[in-house]
């Protein structure tokens, strides 16, 4: 494309070849060998400020510790604002002229409404684990995602990793389960390995559905290089349809004691239900850049910092009270962040010491 | 030496040459780019097992959960069979006839003494540190002493650690301290950070002489090509020396009220006592091995690693409840093994990936 066109003086050629070469370091830029680059650190700290403010605006849109509106609501209209938002910024790129990319084969759409069932098999599953085991034993487990992301971006997608970045990943795993580990003096006391297996397997599973979400999201993204807006498009309207069909089966289960979903959009919503709604659409829109340009592994280091960053938000806006584990989780968390990114000669150079 | 001796014919010649190979190959794997080779990692898994049955064994000589004998003189006895053992070893070593290297020199001799010197100032220290804090925040705030043998190892006796060595250090200070977290619901709880700061601060002082000793001992064992066994027979005769002098000092501070200490050596003693004697000699000899021919990192590796493993021996022999950080802690201890221990190009290579 960019060699299309032809003609044009010889300074507008090495234009172009400046830009060829902009283009190739980009290129290199991206390349699965160097896993990060100036964008995408950015993106993801962004999506890391926005994952871990999620909990605290949550918490603050609550009025007496309860909520003053349905709170199933607030996913279907951050669907409907990532729609909105993706279908506009397409219909600007396609006005601006430039060649947008669109695939429009059925072949290829009906690949966008995996990820929405997977979504809906995962909460299923979920419901169904903490019925055997705790919330916090559930949280502790939930942390396996982590290392079955890694085995499925290994498996599936093919993405080459070497002994030092699985280690990483594995300190990801341990760090964050260090800090959620139940202070001395813990209110309820869970002991090791007491919920029936049942829970565990499916805690395990859970762990594995949500990792295939991911996965299989980026490999969407990443199979051709249609425009992010439009994937966008196709992943959101299925988003958007399928969390409105969870709205009206919770109304149909409850025999539309509450009247229906739709009527209730918005009621009972204050200024900061707002703000978690748009805080749920940016994160969203920022996960789908990053499984396009980043990988999954760069998602899953900004929502466990993200994970650390509310618990330190919560000790400094709620008062919680810090523990040891809690540091010591944020420093294995840091030292693995280190070890994932860090270009591997300047870890295992030996340094030359003046003697 | 093997190059003295002259003559011989073109066979034995080659021979040589193949010993001397072999020779330039053991100097190679004792270079310390490559700080592990198989001889210390068999040493230092001894000494792991020998350190880590010392808890057990010790607890195993209590009768109805106390002492029967004067603790005080187990560690007498240990550096008295530590001297008998080298003395003897140096008297084999010098009766085979080879030449045995030994610095006689008084300006050499009134080094040994130092270490002695160090553990009992540091002895104090620990016992003026408990004044300030509860014993198991003495054992969480000791951890420090790993990243403190680090920084003087690098400092004084100017040995290179790459970054990632660095990153295996810290973990493995990371790592025992989770696995020392209590656990919920354990009976007494300290908060964090509760203790005057002169607790921690006497802390960090006892955490940097207890590495200052490791150090100092490891220049005095490396500093010349002197017999390990004379370098040994110097620094346990001072420690019986001082061990004997710290006896009489607490016999007088007690008025002779139980005597003499001499007297009461053996007494009360029963079978298991003299094997904790036995343990804690043969652990000295270790170390001491340990530090002529590999360094004070492996030894930090090898008590880090034992302490673990009593953690696991308790949990069989004495019912103790295994908690969730224990697990992650030797999960932690085990990743920065591995990293401080493979050569480097086997971490950070990329996987070939079959498509």
């Amino acid at each position: 494309m960019r060699n299309a066109g032809g003609g044009g003086s010889g300074i507008h050629d090495q234009e172009r070849d400046v830009d060829a070469e902009k283009d190739e370091k980009v290129k290199i830029n991206r390349s699965p060998k160097v896993p990060v680059r100036l964008p995408a650190i950015v993106v993801a700290s962004i999506l890391t400020l926005f994952t871990s403010s999620q909990g605290v605006l949550t918490t603050l849109s609550q009025t007496d510790g309860g909520y003053t509106y349905d709170y199933g609501t607030v996913p279907f209209l951050a669907e409907l604002l990532k729609l909105g938002v993706s279908a506009t910024l397409l219909w600007r790129e396609m006005r601006r002229g430039g060649p947008v990319k669109l695939t429009k084969d059925w072949r290829s759409i009906r690949l966008f409404p995996i990820p929405s069932i997977i979504y809906v098999v995962h909460n299923n599953i979920q419901f169904a684990t903490l019925t055997y085991v705790d919330t916090s034993t559930y949280q502790i487990l939930g942390n396996l995602k982590i290392v079955t992301t890694a085995i499925l971006f290994r498996t599936f997608l093919k993405r080459k990793l070497s002994k030092l970045q699985w280690i990483a990943i594995v300190l990801l795993t341990l760090g964050t389960t260090t800090s959620q580990l139940k202070g001395c003096g813990a209110k309820s006391c869970e002991g090791l390995l007491v919920a029936p297996i049942q829970g565990y397997l499916l805690a395990i599973l859970s762990a594995c559905l949500s990792a295939m979400a991911g996965v299989y999201t980026e490999y969407l993204m990443k199979k051709n290089d249609d425009s992010l807006h439009w994937q966008n498009v196709q992943l959101y309207s299925f988003g958007v349809l399928f969390n409105g069909m969870r709205l009206s089966g919770g109304d149909f289960n409850e025999g539309f004691s509450n009247g229906v979903w739709f009527a209730r959009l918005f009621s009972g919503y204050n200024f900061v239900t707002l703000l978690v709604v748009l805080n749920l659409g940016c994160t969203g829109l920022l996960v789908s850049w990053i499984m396009k340009f980043a990988d999954n592994i760069v998602k899953v280091y900004a929502t466990s910092m993200a994970m650390l960053l509310t618990m330190v938000l919560s000790i400094i806006l709620f008062n919680f009270v810090p523990t040891l584990q809690l540091f010591i989780g944020i420093a294995i968390c840091g030292i693995s962040l280190q070890i994932y990114f860090t270009p591997p000669q300047q870890l295992v150079e030996q340094p030359t010491i003046p003697r």
